[in-house]
């Protein structure tokens, strides 16, 4: 089993990767001294596929284990779902030192942190991603919470889960689609932080599908994804500043992902499209090179990913939305950009023209 | 002005005291160098008394301010109160930089306090308390939250403002029920953390109402339970231990509440009678004398407080309720006795037989 330290000023915790881990989840908790009282929180398709061997695992380590599902997908990222699971919660009567376990992938992982984050100001947490995307991004870093009406992940709080537990396994149950969304994110650490990582999916054979993918490259590359988001995190917990680098690719992903209704594209989707029209950006402003921009639209090709925006959407469309992101600072958006593969810049001096040019 | 200093591990932040001092809002938050974007959360009633001294203190100083009034009291610390909050953050276009100042009482501060931890998963949060409960108690040390249908502050969250600003003239305004309430709080620092402060109750001539206290002895009360609050906070931001003697008056207090519908009996009423209560589980225990049980008894009649439980309240409600109370850890119900004037001890060895002798 290979662990990856998130060092925080408080609350750092590991994580743990290793195809075929999961019948451990009940071991590794017991080392952590938490209460006996778990709530694991999945969907029905996932609990499923994976509740009973999670459930059984934590019953042979002595803990009392309940279950709630919430029905998979973005609709369900609510506050509505979130004072359901306080119903739950009350019912089971857990105590500050019970635990929630999130069993699925990012909306799960997100309303589950939450729920944790504000059930009796903080009861413990932890992550069991069964997405490539959660494994490699939402489930770590403590980035928790639900969508308002008019706009993702706006209600949420910061708050560190005790335990990530990986088993790239899981991932053969998981939808080809979803998995090349995941994808994208690994590409994103090629670009941000990890130029090794992007030549390890540059030089590897296939990396569109669970089944294409070399079972060693896929645990490779979650472990390098996880280090690089860790070693991030760990700089700056609360996206001060570093942090922010995390988001590229997901300012005009989000506002695709938006326009689209969150049904037509999925979110890794969203980011691939938002990573290539950064690295159009980044051209455009001279900042990296052309032979660089095509290698990133050639990877993000071989994940099986969609490059080009939905010819439906409007230029107009999308800079509006741009300007109700989360990250808009004093009124203006801050754009990730690449510099070269394994390195960006934060910088809000993209001017409308152009975004205009690059997005038409 | 006097600076109390909360100091914690991360986000440390200071208490500003002085009477008069409202009008300096804008000033002492210009110093903090937070966004431009101010949300004031009130009550009506609050509002209009101070809302436009706070406001136009905020506009001297260049910050663009907005206004949301919440109905004054209990029922309206709830999840839909913080989702309307949401919204008008919103329509508002608060930032991450933006901040959230909580003109009011505990209800208006914890709410706001919520609201601020989770929208963009943390923005500024100042607090003005208003009421004398609020000043020694709900302001200092970062507990947030709303009502679950079934238990109090069951949904929550710590966050530390940035600021909290008292200014003890705004209690001319306060209902003299009010005032009694609070000062049941200032007398619990008195019993579990400062001889000196109760000594100083003691000796006055009266503390039951604005009018008939010494002012200057009521700012320094007010800065000695701060003082208190503060010391206790620092030493265990998340009560995972000491904090826990804050809640001195308060485990039979929130049942008493409870049982009554949070509306017979105020906060402070309740926590006046645990604490009474307390004193006689105390004294059951031989943990501290008749004299001092007759001290604190004597106080809390001073400061116009009932001191005995609604006599229709059964001794077996209240005990059943107990065991909902967040406090609970492993089943078992956590006391705080004290031992002397000045100091208490936590402990879950108090049997049900003894409950139910002192209950009744």
């Amino acid at each position: 089993m290979h662990k990856i330290s998130v060092q925080l000023p408080q609350n750092s915790y590991n994580i743990a990767i290793a195809s075929g881990i999961l019948p451990q989840l009940g071991e590794q908790m017991n080392q952590l001294k938490l209460g006996k009282k778990v709530l694991l929180v999945s969907n029905p398709e996932i609990f499923n596929y994976y509740g009973e061997i999670a459930i059984k695992s934590l019953q042979n380590e002595g803990f009392e284990v309940f279950h709630h599902s919430i029905p998979a997908g973005e609709q369900s990222k609510n506050l509505e779902s979130i004072a359901t699971l306080y119903d739950i919660a009350l019912q089971h009567r857990l105590e500050r030192n019970s635990t929630l376990v999130a069993l699925g992938g990012g909306v799960i992982g997100d309303m589950t942190g939450f729920g944790a984050a504000t059930w009796l100001r903080g009861i413990n947490f932890v992550q069991v991603p069964t997405t490539l995307l959660a494994m490699v991004d939402a489930a770590i870093g403590g980035k928790t919470g639900v969508n308002h009406p008019q706009g993702k992940n706006l209600i949420g709080a910061f708050y560190q889960p005790k335990l990530v537990l990986i088993d790239p396994l899981v991932l053969k149950t998981l939808p080809e689609r979803e998995f090349k969304a995941g994808m994208a994110e690994v590409i994103k650490y090629g670009i941000i932080w990890d130029e090794k990582l992007f030549l390890e999916l540059e030089n590897a054979e296939k990396i569109d599908s669970f089944t294409n993918i070399n079972p060693e490259l896929l645990q490779t590359i979650i472990m390098r994804s996880c280090q690089a988001k860790a070693e991030v995190v760990s700089k700056d917990e609360k996206e001060s500043n570093l942090r922010a680098i995390l988001n590229y690719g997901h300012t005009i992903g989000h506002a695709i992902e938006s326009l689209t209704n969150y049904d037509l594209i999925v979110h890794g989707e969203g980011v691939g499209m938002g990573m290539v029209t950064a690295g159009n950006i980044a051209l455009a402003l001279n900042l990296w090179t052309k032979e660089e921009g095509d290698r990133q639209h050639i990877l993000i090709k071989k994940a099986g990913l969609p490059t080009e925006i939905p010819s439906h959407l409007k230029a107009d469309d999308i800079i509006n939305l741009l300007n109700n992101d989360k990250k808009v600072k004093d009124g203006k958006v801050r754009f990730i950009l690449p510099t070269k593969i394994g390195e960006v810049v934060i910088t809000d001096q993209v001017s409308r023209e152009v975004l205009v040019e690059v997005l038409r």
